[in-house]
């Protein structure tokens, strides 16, 4: 099964580990290795290291090679983030250039997944599927009323695949509060929204160029510079003039291609942020519910993650639901429950000029 | 005057700032400069720098020497710390061996003062008081209920020196807790003990004679020593066989031995945790009552200290009470409020065995 890992995320809520020069995707942040290299390793049973691309931004392509030394993983690096759509685009031209026409699984690079077999599984469902055309997207049994996440709204039964059930997809929908949470929990019509689809490059296309022409253009562009000298030239010229935009706001949420959901219960977490990853990281929590990493002394901490990687002394006394990430170039010191905001840190660094830091 | 200024101390509770090798007293903590160097200026219009003796570790006679470039301070390092009883014998010792009979000043180096005029004229008149026997204190005008110092109580009304009012002490009295300290502060006979007296050195000599018998015959035999090449060897041997004693404990509280107070509203602090340095800085405080040094960022801070001083970015977010103390070795992250337990984590670090730490 052909895969395309979507590596171009600036990880900025895991600032200051994530940098721009190395986000994310490419950091060791749940213990298991670079995520990205993570991503790419679980799906081994079903697909070939040649059969994956990586579509990542093009300062990041050294550190890829580095990361993939040896093996044939493909790669393709933008000259700037655009966002899902366009990512996606480019890796259903590059995934036709190199003579697939199957169904093709787009994935995100920096996802956590705990059952590799359930996921495998359901992707292995979702190609079935979607051979006889439509896009496919996994849904994720949710397991707590979770408002960081988009949620997916099941219609009716569209049959089994490898032994389980697709639906038709009624709704994709935002970010819920608290209360719309719980009833989406409740009702067992809802799954998250991982960003996982499954699709054949001919219906990327063809939904691209019916919802998004411009980037339609774009990618025919692209397809016939693909092998010529010429390719990394119009691929700058042509990015630079797309918008950024999302494959769920410019092509799910406006397709009437048939959409379909498969539920799986993979273990998937986004780790979106520093207190993801510490909830995550619950088997590594000490009795007191601290998360350690590095040469760290904690004196009455609770609930607390120290992530000492600058290969200093990190000493914690008194503190409870904090959060401390102490790197070479720069020290962040949190509120545990506030590290969604760490976003705004790194917007406030970028306004500052900071650029060492960013 | 000549000045005896007690640099022994080894400062734990300003870790990891203060560190064994570099300990409070030569750190520029409130600002000033280096806080050994202010105590000294600060005598400047009634004390010439040759009447200045250092009573300091062997170790950092370097650093001090450094400091006091170009001046005629005298210094004196001790081979090991034995608390302040020995350090003021060796000060009554060596003022003595250059000509000294009048009263002298014991003063500990690493306190804050915020009305040096205030200072000088109290120790003026405890020169003048001193100069007919008896050892002369400075009782510090309380102005709060503070449950870290110790306390003098004053007795009957011994004259006036100098202008200044001065009192037969009643007791000395150990840290009271809080409901005690307020008695205290409301019964206007108490003061705040900052370890600073005045006597002349044949007084200190006489009482450690009668109250530290082991201690008088080991300045004696350093007083013979003084001026000759054995006196390293000397020193080092006949302190080996000291056990530590605090002059308040050895000698103040058992005198019978004329003793008397003189209250001083001199802005004394004794800087004894980040928690009271934070609160001595009160005016560099931001509006949301944070004390910054160094290159931070706070975001949505208060009551916080963030003290960067290792040359990196620090940003914080969400923070409240909290104490950040980035150094190029260690890094310290606490409540404020757990500030005075600070000397329990370098006791740790010791037990660890962690020197490079200490």
């Amino acid at each position: 099964m052909f895969a395309v890992i979507m590596a171009g995320g600036s990880g900025t809520r895991f600032w200051p580990a994530s940098r721009k020069s190395k986000p994310k995707q490419f950091l060791n942040i749940t213990g298991s290795g670079p995520m990205v290299v993570e991503t790419c390793n679980r799906l081994q049973p079903i697909t070939a290291d040649e059969e994956i691309l990586l579509v990542l931004g093009e300062a990041h392509l050294p550190i890829a090679q580095d990361l993939f030394k040896g093996r044939k993983v493909h790669m393709v690096g933008e000259p700037m983030g655009r966002n899902t759509a366009p990512a996606m685009g480019i890796g259903a031209v590059y995934a036709r250039h190199l003579g697939c026409e199957a169904p093709v699984a787009f994935l995100p690079a920096d996802h956590h997944i705990g059952d590799q077999q359930a996921l495998l599984e359901a992707l292995q469902a979702a190609q079935e599927l979607a051979r006889s055309g439509g896009i496919v997207t996994l849904g994720i049994v949710p397991d707590r009323p979770e408002t960081g996440y988009g949620y997916i709204r099941q219609g009716p039964g569209h049959g089994r695949f490898r032994g389980l059930p697709a639906y038709e997809v009624r709704e994709f929908v935002e970010k819920p509060d608290g209360e719309r949470a719980r009833d989406y929990l409740a009702s067992g019509e809802y799954y998250w929204n991982a960003g996982i689809f499954v699709a054949t490059p001919e219906t990327i296309m063809r939904e691209t160029e019916r919802h998004l022409p411009h980037l339609h253009q774009a990618l025919l562009r692209l397809k016939d510079a693909l092998a010529t000298p010429e390719f990394a030239t119009e691929f700058r010229s042509v990015y630079q003039d797309l918008t950024s935009m999302s494959f769920d706001y410019g092509i799910m949420e406006k397709t009437r291609e048939p959409v379909y959901v498969i539920p799986c219960s993979c273990g998937w977490s986004d780790v979106g942020s520093w207190a993801s990853l510490y909830e995550l990281r619950e088997k590594a929590h000490d009795r007191d519910g601290n998360l350690v990493e590095g040469d760290a002394l904690l004196m009455d901490c609770s609930g607390s993650f120290v992530s000492g990687a600058a290969g200093r002394a990190v000493v914690c006394l008194g503190l409870d639901n904090c959060l401390v990430v102490d790197t070479p170039g720069a020290l962040l010191v949190a509120r545990m429950d506030r590290s969604q905001e760490i976003k705004k840190v790194v917007d406030t660094l970028k306004r500052m000029q900071r650029e060492a830091l960013l």
